[in-house]
């Protein structure tokens, strides 16, 4: 199980990933498309790194706007493994 | 726009969705599937009958569990649409 991080180091991570939002034990991400279509398109390009971290956001699809939310279930908040995914996922554009 | 179903008429088509529940203005099916990956691979399915249909399900997704939640949304509340949706999603198994 990895660690729960502590609020500094929380702090510290954020700043990796700005277009994220800490909310609670959850990192949060609000992704607006042109529509459905291409609101599931980037839902199927979250899965190749899911699956590689073994590690697996909640998701809300809304018409055209995808809701990804990341925390580790196991440890009870975030950690290193929900920054680490995060950021891929923002990379995925 | 389609007319608002009385709730005498929803009663009666409800019968023909019963794997879906209803719950105030939503029908809603929660389909748990083996992994994230099948869980995505459903959502994939329904976005052939969303579009012709040109009605769109809000959409959950946790690892392996999918919540399918359908209203008419610019009628305020349950019409023909939603129940010819819903059929059509578990037709797909």
């Amino acid at each position: 199980m990895v660690a729960l991080l502590s609020p500094s180091k929380i702090q510290e991570l954020a700043a990796l990933v700005p277009d994220w939002k800490i909310e609670g034990k959850h990192l949060i991400l609000v992704k607006t498309f042109k529509d459905f279509i291409q609101a599931i398109e980037f839902v199927n390009k979250l899965v190749e790194p899911s699956e590689t971290a073994k590690h697996h956001p909640d998701l809300e699809i809304s018409y055209n706007q995808v809701t990804i939310r990341l925390t580790s279930h196991d440890a009870g908040g975030l950690t290193e493994k929900d920054f680490t995914l995060a950021q891929q996922i923002s990379a995925l554009g």
